[in-house]
């Protein structure tokens, strides 16, 4: 089998489906494979999963920003997720044993390709940034477009691609390599919010909990749930049932118990793997246990 | 992707590796993938796994089938194993969405090409049993071959396929179709035992334990530890993660801690995504959800 590259990216519109369409049309166009649409109305943002081949990858990718650029005004575009652009985040992501190395070199050759055919300037980010500061897509997409027209000529704001100039409709693209993200979330039998956000903030590594684990405690009013939602950002390091152990034991401690979890969107073959070898204490368990695995990847 | 059929052909030979050898040569030429050949020569015996497409499966079991019944003389084999054939076994394994129907089609078609191109006699066994007496390999085959010479004359051991008469060489052969079996351990921080022999009774089937579970317990003594070791025959219904919680819990209330678990050579993709849904409480947990499914699935 030839090595696929994933690729993730977001767009600035998620309302006016005709135009989410043509972007999909577009990278299908090119030889992008696409596994997932999802439009997000209240977000006005969409995000499209392909894979291809790392040949490809590129010319999808560039073919989907193509007609965004074409379609979408950043200027009269408005949804509460953050975001700089209308091709706003285009992560590069490894595929089964594709090496980071080779979406670190897609991510910059897009990011050439951005800029000297659509004008439009680039930030890279993850392991594609060029700049320490800018491996965490927050700190890179701070303040949005509209701060970014305002402050791009500061010295720590300039793009890493192309001069200080925001496309004026389509504003700037962070691109960047990542492994894939997961979203996980524990739903807690109280209604008591407090108890999410104090399990949220005892396993977040930015107050000092697991590493790689970004959390949020939130209230599922109509369940009668908390909810602890995460992003794990490298389930190499903490994998879903690291986090989940952890939360339990910290539910069961204020007496509340779990009431269930949630994957959400894909997940690696590695992660569901690891996962296993955790939670039955068999460190020995490989990806290539898994049938079709063997079979699949051999075709 | 075309649906494929795992096949496990287990053959009486497990010393004279240039047999094996030519018995999987054998079944690649006729278009079947061998993922898998485990030689035992304490058992003198091989079991050769090979993925094919349905079609090509029968031919290519045959022709390893031909080989064994050449090469091997159960007359002058010697072994720890129960066996009654050259071809001892031959399990017809749904892959992935492959329907179990395909595979008792299966089963019946080879059965009647054994007998017809080399005189073997079958007997049916798992889903493609024709007599419920039989569903069980255990009852099909208990006694082996030399129990099976002196008895095949009786109503209740003549074969299903052909006279009651054995191959002179080649005995019998037991030919099913079944869902894939797990071989799962359980390593314990004892050296009692003691302990091990009663979780094993606690969690089978046979004595009123998890359903579908065969278990046993055994001493590693080179390692200090001791093990119950199972075939779950059915993770559908009780799955890597439940007997492995099960035995914890067994464990814990004797003061005994789980050293480790040992996933036995492959399982299936499905077994694995419900160990992962058990183990996190995430009942709507999909393969569909493992992101190597969706691509490799749609090739």
């Amino acid at each position: 089998m030839s090595h696929l590259v994933e690729c993730v990216p977001n767009f600035s519109e998620g309302r006016r489906m005709e135009v989410v369409d043509a972007i999909a049309d577009a990278i299908r166009s090119q030889g992008g494979r696409v596994v997932d649409v999802q439009a997000d109305p209240a977000h006005n943002r969409s995000v499209v999963t392909f894979v291809a081949e790392p040949e490809a990858a590129v010319d999808a990718v560039m073919a989907g920003a193509r007609v965004a650029c074409e379609r979408i005004d950043l200027r009269r575009h408005q949804g509460e997720h953050p975001r700089m652009g209308a091709i706003d985040v285009v992560p590069f992501v490894p595929f089964a044993d594709l090496p980071m190395g080779v979406c670190v070199d897609l991510a910059h050759r897009f990011g050439a390709r951005l800029l000297g055919e659509l004008g439009i300037p680039v930030y890279y980010y993850g392991e594609a940034a060029r700049n320490p500061e800018r491996r965490e897509l927050e700190r890179v997409r701070r303040g949005g477009f509209e701060d970014l027209r305002e402050h791009i000529l500061e010295p720590e704001r300039q793009p890493d691609e192309g001069p200080a100039v925001l496309h004026p409709s389509a504003g700037a693209t962070a691109v960047g390599a990542r492994i894939p993200l997961i979203a996980y979330n524990v739903n807690l039998r109280t209604t008591d919010i407090g108890v999410a956000k104090e399990i949220a903030r005892k396993v977040r590594a930015s107050s000092g909990g697991m590493p790689n684990v970004k959390a949020l405690g939130f209230d599922l009013q109509d369940r009668g749930l908390v909810q602890v939602s995460m992003n794990l950002t490298d389930y190499r390091v903490t994998n879903i049932w690291k986090v989940f152990d952890a939360i339990r034991r910290e539910a069961e401690r204020r007496g509340v118990e779990v009431a269930e979890s949630e994957i959400v969107g894909t997940i690696p073959l590695d992660a569901a793997v690891r996962t296993v070898a955790d939670a039955v204490l068999e460190p020995r368990l490989r990806m290539d246990q898994i049938l079709e695995k063997r079979v699949w990847a051999a075709e």
